[in-house]
């Protein structure tokens, strides 16, 4: 644990973020000032981050309500608190967290009490580029124009200012290279399945699209002891990745000839599975996950993010006959402050696997290559190194403005 | 209870009917044969039966799926068992038994083995026009033409015979004329608040549609203790009666203005209620009842039945960030055997509340009068009877054809 900085405390920091400065060019790692935290804000140094789809879909969007330039993306970061601003009694100078794009206001709001809910009502998850309780953005650039906020992390800077409720402790033995995989999809995908669906041992599971998302799934119904995991993708290379998660079966709509998705799964199964995953953002192949989950106690969980006003269609007489039950879950229904911790323990417990999702790793000023590497589709997780906790104290050292 | 009686047992038997000869006419009380029970098996007398929509859509219709005449209608009976086919153990002559349209084979299936399905895959719910297992119907008139079956019961005869995996055996003190509720949709709307939706303590209820259903959801919701039941209708002269259900507010969508339903009870509960209820079978407002619970936790249940292809539409994004849960309740989601004699010990123990539904009753040769007063609107329930127990035993005996 170290003591607050006196020489940083309350003061702008400068350091390097990958700015993305217009849609879809490659980031610009750049000196920036971070301003210090205001009330209930913690100034975070960032260890390492991962990446994920979403930080490329935002890199490359043009246009509101997401297109929000010059940018610092990153959202899957692990870090070490810097400072904290007023009122933040619940973390210090120097204690691990795990910051999420999801809020947890820690049981000011009936979500956060509830066991039932992950969706904070006190600070409602919203896509805006500033900080959740102000709007305003922590960063600007060295001309003193601001740089815009993402998903209440900004993980690809040194620093980083983050709002207590998107800010979760964890233990600091644990390490971070893997942490850092659970505040967003390879954590929602473990508990959609183990959180969201329930998964029962023996049960039979089909997941549909198999980026890191459905493996994430796939990974939590291994943990669950899910009987067969049954893998739906249109490209047929993605099963080799997949057979590593234990999918067991794998069903590419191409090859239904003239039978649908879901007449293929209910056939392989006899019925349908038992709990179905939508990992794609897909509307038709949401509709599709539906039919292939088992009448009567049959669920489908939606992971993916549909595109903006997409809709599915359910047939009336379906819902109501089938009695199958279809929800969504976001973060997989996991409360971060609640479950990350959860999820770190078994990691360490060697329960939860984590290894296998990181593909690649490497070293701050490669960011794009790892954009790039993702944009191939040829990695599941790039872990990016900001700050190696083993470096000498004369690095670690931030400069004041 | 009688020993079986050996005058008629394993003989054709001559009875009394309400026959619908032709859609949409008035049904003739006619004499019919009723053929002996085959394997799995039992012919019952009906002591009394009520009437619901169901029955009048079913005489109303003219084209298939539904339309086939002669037919008896009528599927919320109350009964004693004359005889038993073979293979028959379960039952006996004498017993009372409550005939219900949704099969349930005591665990000859995974279905009927689970806690989680109430979708019999034995014998899986069909609108047949015949006996559930050889589909052929052991109703004949006078001159030998087939008279067909009704949802497996055919409860407007005297005799009917019915599969034993659609009997439930209860108490025979019970009384009949409330039995007879527990087998369509007054034990639906209760069991969906009970069983399917599981209402909290002090939660609060949205139900879409104050029919019978509707009420039965109220009555249910009462039964579970919630807090605020609120009632949506376009006619507001439900609200009189649906306040003898516990029915504390009231919304009449064409009061909204330039609201949508769903904006107007988010705004009365503050973010949506806990469970909604949609019980009218229009799509539209069950997507206003998806939209109109509580995120996160928030449950909407579907048991009205929606016209032949009619759809629901979901905004994706909605399904996913609002982590909401939508299901449909055929039966409520019971499970005739286990639960309808729960229900039917909670009536006698006076914590379920039934003899507010029966508005009317009058005698078998009325039951024209019953279905006006179910088209006028006027009756949630009429009891009709066809045999009271308590009459002399040369009423009772059944004429050998
Ligand atoms: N719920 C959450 O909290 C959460 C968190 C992170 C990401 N997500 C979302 O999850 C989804 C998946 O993310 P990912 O990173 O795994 O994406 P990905 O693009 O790597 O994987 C999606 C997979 O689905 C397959 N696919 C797409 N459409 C298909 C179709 N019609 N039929 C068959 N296969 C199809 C693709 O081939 C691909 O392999 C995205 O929509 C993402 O935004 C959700
Ligand atoms: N799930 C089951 O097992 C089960 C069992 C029996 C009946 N049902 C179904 O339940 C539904 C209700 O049955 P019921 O007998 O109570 O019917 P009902 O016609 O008596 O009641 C329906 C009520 O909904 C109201 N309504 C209809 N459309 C509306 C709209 N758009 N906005 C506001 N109010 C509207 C009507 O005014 C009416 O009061 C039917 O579809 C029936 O087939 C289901
Ligand atoms: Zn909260
Ligand atoms: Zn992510
Ligand atoms: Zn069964
Ligand atoms: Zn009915």
């Amino acid at each position: 644990m170290e003591s607050p900085n006196p020489s940083t405390a309350g003061k702008p920091i400068r350091c390097k973020a990958a700015v993305c400065r217009k849609a879809g060019e490659p980031l610009a790692i750049e000196e920036i000032n971070v301003d210090p935290p205001r009330a209930r804000e913690a100034r975070i140094r960032v260890i390492c981050t991962s990446i994920c789809n979403t930080d490329v879909s935002f890199w490359r969007m043009t246009s509101s309500p997401g297109g929000f330039f010059p940018r610092i993306l990153g959202h899957e970061a692990v870090g070490v608190v810097e400072s904290v601003g007023e009122g933040v009694t619940e973390l210090k100078t120097g204690d691990t967290v795990v910051p999420v794009f999801l809020p947890d206001c820690g049981g000011e709001c009936a979500d956060c009490r509830s066991e039932n809910s992950n969706l904070c009502s006190k600070l409602p998850f919203k896509l805006s580029p500033g900080m959740p309780r102000d709007g305003t953005s922590r960063f600007a650039d060295l001309r003193g124009n601001v740089i815009h906020n993402f998903l209440s992390v900004s993980g690809f800077s040194e620093y980083t200012v983050v709002d207590v409720a998107h800010l979760t402790k964890v233990d600091s033995s644990a390490p971070p290279e893997r942490a850092c995989l659970l505040n967003c999809g390879i954590a929602a995908g473990v508990g959609a399945a183990w959180r969201k669906a329930n998964v029962q041992k023996g049960s039979t599971v089909a997941i549909f699209g198999l980026g890191s998302i459905g493996l994430a799934v796939a990974e939590g119904a291994r943990l669950c002891g899910a009987g067969r995991v049954i893998g739906i993708d249109a490209y047929p290379e993605k099963l080799e990745m997949a057979k590593k998660f234990g999918v067991t079966e794998f069903v590419n709509p191409v090859d239904c000839g003239d039978k649908s998705l879901s007449q293929v799964i209910n056939e392989m199964t006899g019925g349908g599975a038992d709990s179905c995953f939508e990992c794609a953002g897909s509307p038709s192949l949401m509709e599709q996950a539906y039919a292939s989950c088992r009448k009567g106690w049959g669920k489908t969980i939606v992971l993916g993010v549909g595109g903006e006003g997409s809709e599915m269609k359910l047939k009336c007489m379906d819902v109501l006959q089938s009695g199958r039950t279809l929800t969504g879950a976001l973060f997989g229904g996991l409360k971060p402050k609640t479950h990350i911790p959860i999820l770190l323990q078994r990691y360490i417990h060697k329960e939860l696997e984590l290894d296998k999702f990181v593909t690649h790793e490497m070293e701050f000023e490669d960011i794009n290559k790892a954009f790039d590497l993702l944009v191939e589709g040829k990695c599941l997780r790039c872990v990016i190194w900001l700050y190696r906790p083993d470096q000498s104290a004369a690095c670690l050292m931030p400069r004041v403005v």
